[in-house]
């Protein structure tokens, strides 16, 4: 059974309590051949160890139990939005984030910089993370076109990370993507998946083809590669829904993307774990809801470095008392999905969730990690529920029902 | 939340990795009331449990809690099929099952031979078990039949066990049975459960009485009684959804049916557990899923036989070596409904699960049984999210969503 976002709104009410989502992105892992022990298990976490004594834990499956979250569905879900009714795009998301202000009908799609051989072959989907400066003068040789009556516009995100959006009547979404995912092959071609996307991919192939052109001397970045076309979903906001005053603070601008998407305020902070939380405590009291959000610990995660990802979360515990300290009504910590390191990637793992509030009805365990939260009050839930406890736990919520 | 085929569709890739699905048909059951111990507990099973301690364990309803599934709902659960949406007749299964081509149009029925008395009171609903060969004689007397413009097609299954086909024009297949499923009291009359349905049921009447007068000398089987009235329901096959090629190792026809529903290739067995295990080693280079079947556990529940069922078990216990040392990437170990021996049927019970990869994030269960299965990391789930599990940890699914 299922309470929508409808019926949410409804039973939602303002009030002075404060709620913190703390995201430690990638947060659930996999044991370390060597040790036995996952990074959770092999991190010293006395702080994050002593709320979990003090709250509730469970595991949180993302989607749902076997299904591998993005990162977009994985915030969505811990938002409270359901992760497939609310999906969004790579492109949109991208946009977003960088604050290009999208109009109704403009698609957006993800670029990356990349390299080709003479064959045409991609030998570095990254283009060997060439720096931001560079990746910007290189939007602007892009930037302005007008294929087929089509505006096109091209920024830069960061490093080797650029949106190109389309404006022009008539554009559809529906479009496969020109990035194969993969290096010892060309870009693919762009090809509509239904009728009326084939002005979009006629025009993205001509794109294509004059980025080529004019990319042809710029090596290693000669090349790009698509993917993530979208449109602006006009989610309804955490404002409407759950009548709060919701800000972000996050390092990246796919994670702002994301925060306004749903109406957060985006704060201005520093790169490091220390910077978020400190932006944390200089905005406490103008907002009553705050997701912060740690990417440190995925790309750790991502890059198959175990030790790493351990450091980055004991890192996170050291800056927690930031946050206790202020005293939230609610602390929520847990991940938008598993990144065990031992996979190099995002996994379907449950991730452990840790929620701590005067009412949460304290369960028995002490240590936060994977098995321990495999005991706790929570149990096994959709994560998409963990706002609707937050919620409730910050006593936001009325009844339902006479 | 529920990710549909259609989605699962999307996500799913081909590779090398191999999956086993070992299906112990019956498998959950109940305490003997002289020990206190299930049929597993009972059991000794030190390859069961080992593989258990490497992997991770929970219980599943098949349906949902509460529900006690037939075979058909049972199997299609654990194929990854919801098993409510994707039903299936009990006709087209056994039909399925014997290589039966169905056209479209055709309704199928499964037929018992059974014995009347003189009163047409039916006294045992298997006319005591007749051998196949004395079934396959019976079924020539009544196969070929015209009635009302609908060629009626008769054949054997095994024992007292029979199909009927009905092939003409307009006829639907919802029809009630004629098999009371009791006996003591007549065959019932079939009647239409809709408007489009008055041809079938006037037409399956005239075929009742026809077998009637037919078999009146053919004690002790000397009447018919039908059900399961149904047509093909054409679904989506394993390949199609989960670009698998996948294979079925089962000795008996109606799990051949429900294999070959989903598109599985049915490999020649024996009899015996062993055999099958055998035919697993054979086959293996050949197919990337495996599905096999041990229907002994289910019919030592069903005859209350406890002591049996504990055997049988056992005897998959010794044969599971044949399965683990082929190392498959994932093993699944579950059932497709409970069949407490004190029971004597199928029941409601959540069956154990048990699910190893070197990717599967093990808990603490060491043992594979009822009780320890509550305490595992699968937690509490939908059998239909088992084939979703096994897809993720046999890497072959990837990620949803930007």
């Amino acid at each position: 059974m299922d309470v929508d976002l409808k019926l949410l709104k409804e039973i939602t009410r303002p009030s002075p309590s404060k709620i913190v989502l703390l995201v430690i992105d990638g947060l659930g892992g996999l044991p370390n051949p060597k040790t036995g022990k996952t990074e959770l298990e092999t991190a010293n976490t006395p702080n994050l160890d002593g709320l979990a004594t003090k709250g509730i834990c469970g595991l949180a499956d993302l989607i749902s139990p076997g299904i591998t979250p993005g990162s977009a569905p994985g915030h969505m879900a811990l938002f409270g939005y359901d992760p497939v009714s609310f999906s969004v795009g790579r492109g949109v998301l991208e946009a977003i984030g960088i604050d290009f202000n999208l109009n109704p009908g403009d698609i957006a799609a993800r670029g990356n910089f990349c390299t080709v051989d003479e064959g045409g072959l991609i030998t570095d989907r990254r283009a060997g993370r060439i720096p931001t400066e560079k990746c910007t003068q290189l939007c602007q040789l892009l930037d302005g076109l007008l294929i087929d009556r089509v505006k096109v516009f091209v920024r830069s995100v960061r490093e080797h990370r650029f949106i190109v959006v389309f404006r022009g009547g008539g554009l559809s979404p529906l479009v496969s993507d020109s990035d194969p995912q993969q290096v010892g092959i060309s870009p693919k071609v762009i090809t509509a998946l239904n009728q009326d996307a084939e002005k979009m991919a006629g025009t993205a192939n001509k794109f294509v083809a004059q980025a080529k052109v004019v990319l042809a001397k710029e090596h290693p970045a000669n090349m790009v590669i698509l993917r993530g076309f979208s449109e602006h979903p006009n989610f309804p906001t955490m404002s409407e829904i759950y009548k709060l005053k919701p800000a972000a603070i996050a390092s990246y601008p796919m994670y702002w993307g994301l925060a306004k998407l749903v109406g957060m305020e985006i704060l201005e902070t520093g790169t490091s774990i220390e910077d978020e939380f400190l932006t944390l405590k200089e905005n406490y009291n103008s907002f009553d809801f705050f997701f912060l959000h740690v990417k440190q610990s995925d790309e750790a995660g991502e890059d198959g470095d175990f030790d790493r990802k351990v450091r980055v979360i004991e890192q996170v515990d050291k800056a927690l008392s930031g946050l206790t300290s202020l005293e939230p009504d609610v602390i929520v910590v847990s991940g938008d999905h598993s990144t065990p390191a031992v996979l190099g990637g995002h996994s379907w793992h449950p991730v452990p969730v840790l929620l701590y509030s005067k009412y949460c009805r304290r369960d028995k365990v002490m240590e936060f990690h994977e098995q321990a939260c495999l005991t706790g009050g929570l149990g096994r839930l959709q994560a998409k529920q963990i706002m609707i406890l937050a919620m409730a736990n910050a006593l936001k919520l009325t009844k339902f029902g006479a």
